[in-house]
């Protein structure tokens, strides 16, 4: 309410009773106030009826809710129906125009206001997650594949002659796709074994940058976040190579800002070569529903250029989402959140290191690995050729989500390149295992939920595989991999 | 409840009344047995109490939902606040897998039928709409241009020589800059006037395909929906020819679901020639928030090889909204919605043309332009040249959004590409002219309004233009075109 | 926001459109501007985004939502549910101090507010509803029932000495109940017979106030709205008698602020004789959910007195429900509501007078009733004395519900008075008879569904009661009045 | 979803997921099961998702959600407004019928269930809380005085000869109000003083009860939580008494359900003497909104006949709030609520002493008072007569809600009684002093900050009392109690 409706007010109800009520709308005011001068993430969450006041103001800001507005456009911000714009706080028209993703709205002051300011927040996270320097970013409602893919296509035009790029081994087919769909060649490095870990082959890499000469190739594209035994790859020593031959650096930092391991070695990569652009899930790390993803980098001119690439308006759903989350939370809250969650990497793989040992198994030594883990099962393999399968859908049936069972051998052929010992990131890892990965917003509960059944599916395999005992059907899922 | 706990129920109250219950619930549930039978958008809309039964019942065959869940992986659908989780009625996986944006997801078997079912009652409204053979469709969260340059970018694969897109000029930033993205270059086909409209230069067009060869032509990238005195391109003629040239044929049918006559011509154009796919939006068409849009075509499989392209997950918010739109409204619902566009639409026409007589202008003859219509500016020419963007400016101001004011002679360079007489589709369309639309959601009042402050503004504007009078400061806005 | 962050706004999107964002807040503003200044109904009703706006803003005054507050007594406004919480827009207080449930709460400026404005916009609907000169009152969180025994409590300290309330009869044990629930002695008069109507017996009345002694009675308490065949008691005649006799006068109008003529009854009993309150439901009249009334009267000195006998806080929760309803509906739209309930009345008078004709039977000539309707049951009693009450359970199971059956001879004894033909308002009305009701809200197609659910009740009635058909157990429920 | 949806979805998405989601389901439905079932609290509580489940599922049974169904009454649970049936999750018929606000309804099933099952499980909570042989109780939409009232008068139906109720005096207006307004004459006892404590004075109590004659008195009607100095009643003592002179006893247990030893009192008055009916407020004991109370005792019939004593149907707001509440927390959640009061009343103590000695009062010594506490301020008083009441102001403006602060010598005539030294209990307590309280909710930096402020408050008063110090206008606030 404004000034003059106060003093209204104050005629109805007790005058002192008023003003304090008006003083008390000034303190979240303030809060508004200070975000807006500030941009970044307040330190402290605010609470959901601050944050629901500023979405409703926002919301009054743009067109489709002007009271006396008549639209005779084709685009209107029209909403059949009540359930719709309610969920969506009446914020309909999107952010971007259509020559921009990050293009200010005539008709949307308020969305506008929205995006700018949740490319504002997000840019202060990143650099609270460790990557201090970055100088650009922007929210893209788009999974992390399909903006790896813009990210390429921006390049397309700084680089009209190349037709490859260079890709060090990472099994995961949406970052594959990302470099086909935008019309490349990858071309596929594959990992070195150090220990128990693969990490990136730098030999072979720049070997195929002298073969296949730097002018062809469109960027490097490299990857911190992965599942282990793989590690995050040597970004520093590829920034330098790309900075040497004059090539682009694309990083994919898809759950990487949880990690601020992962953090740093973009911060490096930066500080002593070439990163031109990193991309992370907004869903991964922020604990948002899938389907955002955040395009950083460190040449503000370069980010844009990107946002230029995106054709036409954009949802803004994941940035609402976003920008909820970060109130919410707060800088102090996100930080607390991953907190917890590198204490909780220390507890799962001290409990899973125990239970490998109960089993005969070991934990694999993959100490570059921030986030995930893995267990061998070289036990279950020697027993029989289905039973690491079978591990998988039993933990699958009993409701243990996101743990992933990697056989041995698996081939695999996507978009014409033939992937052999597909899901291990290696054509022949030594041994099956099992993968646990602690991410943002995991629980103890979650720990020892996992451990306990994890421990019961192996007795149980082991006692059904054991010939003196009768099978029961235990696997009720034809084998496939549930987790990507 | 199931059965036993209607059961317990009648137990503690009376057993008829609890028995009525129960019937009552299986009615709803009747309505959702219909729906996953059949597939189609149910005729009668449902209320808003079985859709949010219906939603509630999906999130709970999502794995985040799961009361004994435990998550160990990366992407676990974790929620970090309330109110997103619940303003996605708890559906926080998003659709589709790394590897299709159309794949059924392990972890999330409610956000997986919802996307099925989204892209199956999609289909059965294009087919309502007008376009009776299609055989194919998604729902993709990303807007009209991007949606194209995916559909471009699957092509490539098809056609690695091909360099060149012919496309017949709309001025349009997004479509261009969808062709830009995806790595072509657009060969912009002038418009042909014929009385007062622009319309498809077929001659043009074959004389471009002959002169560049059609193996390096990707496409011919047509438009239905368009804003007058620019009608709908030729799409038999260009189907035909597509189909005689071997080259694929994309049409931008970006807000044309709402039109019978651009359905019909898609339709047509299918039955004739050739129509590889045709996107539209689902703001425009369908009154939801921005950010969305369908892929459709006639052969399953290019339809199927574009949703492979996507590279990951995706939002599930556009297919959300449009679900719940359909179900809300039903075919019934719908279909009313359009025949009063049209109906708008005939409104809308007659009381321009009276204004226009009013003000010495004109209602521009555009009878193959089923949504937009345009008026003469020629006196305001006239009197001044800044007075035709004044009139934007002026209507802005005051609330009337959408309609586009066009002057003569600007001129516009997009990605290296220079458009003379940007905004008019045309290097010298003869007159300048405002743009209005009677798109869906249109109401009665919208054009009462209009037309009353169009005329307030015209009246205000020759006043101040007439040097008798004192001049008032009118515009408040420096011009800009506030509709794209 | 306020004028500071529309300012820090401009720097972030373009000025021109924050400041349209701005005025466009300022009309929800107005709205809200106009209705402290006037404390009356709006005659438009609101958007659902200003009136979440206002109760937002609303909410913000209050206490239990100052961010800096701290609590240390043992009424903070705490919630424990989120649910519950944003359910109630985080009012929280409820409404009144423990002296008194109109007066104004230092904790809750915003409860505060809320309460005030709508009894003042409860008041002017009353007024457009046809009690012009009604002079105050205000909601209370309970039933019509209840609220009359706050009534009769109130009296009780001007009338010491009273033992007795005169009472026209009426079949709704509510009603009694309020009256023994106060402590006093209920005397029933019997209604007679004219025509088919029953009607106020005023000979009896003033022979019992004679009888008696006025000194000894607490009030005469009348009726309006009721079932068919009765009819609003002779407001006019029973004032005139209390002013006369100095008593007391309270009317029950539960439904009757939805009849212009039970509006005008009490308006005329007002200007002619003596109505001290009168009481009418929330529920009833304005479509919000039960549990709420209001008490009105022409003295505001006495309506202040009952307001005083609530001891202790009350539920905001029927306020803010009528309050959003009446804000939603305008005064307009209210109006709107009651005359198409007076069209409905008459269509379904119409139509159950064919239907009797049909089946033999007749619609009673009740025209003083302007919402109920009765059509004799004469033919099914003939055939059997469970034909009657078996209609009522048939209707009941296939959900036409609302309406009554009513047997003959039915006795029953409340709080130790015995009634001879409950349900009928006469010891021996002459004939069973099937109620139906034209209330606020109904809709034609409840007239058709029913009327047709009603002819195949009483075709499978007739064909079950012949012998030479097999019977088929028609009713699923013993008989009892599920109306009540 | 049923088996039959469940069946038809495994044909659209993989079956063994939509088996897994069916199983969660179940998981969900398993704990309505165990709820109905046990009619108990859930020791755990439930998922926001399990509860709106469950609510939905409820609402679906009552009759204005049927699909079919067509509406012919006066009272057919229409709702005008969206956001109104929304906030109620679509029930709206309330609770209760015309006869007993515990009954069935038949129109209604889902919200009699609902009635229903939060009385039991309040009951059950109540027990947990203390009161373990409590035998019958029900939730009512009216506050704790109106709920009293209610109390009185279904006693007077027992005691028609009745006139007085002997109250052991407690400063709180609706208490005695609710006396009057049931057309009774309180005697008030004052109370004792023992060391700093305020208590029942059993000798005066017995005398009066003797001088009026057992059969002139209504009951005694005694109070557990209170304002310290004053302390709970004499339970064991008072109840023994009404045993002995045949009397009923009424017990306010406003909010003590949250304190260990005021549900002891109860239980031990209950074990060896007479307690007829104890009420409780649903907001203080409850964390929900005001509006509610708990009408509980030891003998089933004579609760019912309570309930039978409101006329009418009921709100169903506060049902469904507490409902809500106790399903989130669980017993657990609730008796963690619990211990952490009585700790944070130890801190507290602790606190308020420590801040007392530093400003030279003293933290008065109530060791019987669970909840509340008193600091003296003497030196205040010395000062000024003005100062105490000048620092209930500060704190007020300084939002620091709950402190009281009890000045010496108010005088104040309620209904005709003058109490002197009102808001103390006491015609003449020895001191003025502040209150604190430790209520349900409250948090350890509620009463850091309340320390802090109090401290900054008598630092400010102190140097403004100083004469050599220039007087500035602290108060903003004439001086009125702003807790009650």
């Amino acid at each position: 309410m404004n000034k003059e409706n106060f003093a209204l007010s104050e005629k109805i109800v007790s005058a002192a009773y008023v003003r304090q009520g008006s003083q008390a709308r000034r303190s979240h005011e303030q809060l508004i106030r200070h975000l807006l001068e500030q941009g970044k993430c307040p330190e402290e969450g605010w609470s959901e009826s601050t944050i629901e006041l500023f979405l409703n103001e926002l919301a009054v800001m743009d067109s489709n809710n002007f009271l006396g507005n008549c639209g005779v456009g084709e685009r209107e911000g029209r909403v059949a129906s009540g359930l719709v714009a309610r969920r969506h706080y009446r914020l309909i028209h999107g952010i971007g125009r259509s020559g921009d993703i990050a293009a200010v709205q005539p008709k949307a002051a308020g969305s506008s206001l929205l995006n700018k300011l949740t490319n504002s927040i997000v840019l202060d996270i990143l650099k609270v997650a460790g990557v201090r320097s970055v100088a650009s970013c922007f929210v893209v409602p788009m999974a992390t594949g399909m903006s790896l893919t813009l990210c390429f296509l921006a390049l397309r035009h700084q680089r009209p002659k190349a037709r490859y790029i260079i890709w060090p081994r990472i099994d995961q087919k949406s970052c594959f796709k990302a470099m086909i769909t935008a019309g490349y060649e990858p071309v596929v490095v594959e990992n070195v074994l150090e220990g128990d870990e693969l990490r990136t082959d730098l030999v072979t890499v720049e070997r195929k940058i002298e073969e296949l000469g730097a002018e062809n190739i469109l960027c490097v594209h490299s990857t911190t976040s992965c599942f282990a035994p793989r590690v995050p790859d040597r970004l520093e020593e590829l920034s330098t190579m790309c900075t040497k031959h004059n090539i682009p650096h694309i990083v994919n930092n898809a759950y990487g800002v949880q990690s601020s391991k992962c953090m740093h070695l973009i911060q490096q990569g930066a500080r002593v070569g070439r990163v031109d652009a990193f991309v992370q899930s907004l869903d991964k790390n922020f604990m948002v529903p899938v389907g955002g993803a955040i395009i950083a980098g460190f040449d503000e001119a370069f980010i844009q250029e990107i946002s230029k690439m995106y054709p036409g308006r954009a949802s803004a759903s994941p940035s609402l989402d976003v920008l909820i989350t970060l109130l919410t939370l707060g800088a102090k809250g996100y930080k607390k959140l991953l907190s917890e969650r590198k204490e909780i990497y220390m507890l799962l793989a001290q409990e899973l290191s125990t239970l490998a040992s109960a089993h005969g198994e070991r934990l694999l030594h993959t100490p570059h690995n921030p986030i995930s883990l893995a267990m061998s099962l070289d036990g279950l393999q020697a027993e029989s050729d289905k039973a690491v399968t079978q591990l998988g859908s039993m933990l699958f049936t009993r409701q243990v989500s996101g743990a992933r069972v990697i056989p041995l051998g698996k081939e695999q052929t996507i978009s014409g390149h033939t992937f052999r010992g597909f899901m291990s990131h290696s054509e022949s890892y030594p041994c099956p295992y099992i993968n646990v990965a602690s991410a943002v917003g995991i629980s103890k509960e979650d720990v020892t939920l996992c451990m306990k059944r994890l421990d019961k599916c192996l007795k149980a395999l082991k006692k059904e595989l054991n010939p003196s005992k009768s099978t029961s059907p235990v696997s009720q899922l034809s084998h496939e991999d549930t987790t990507d």
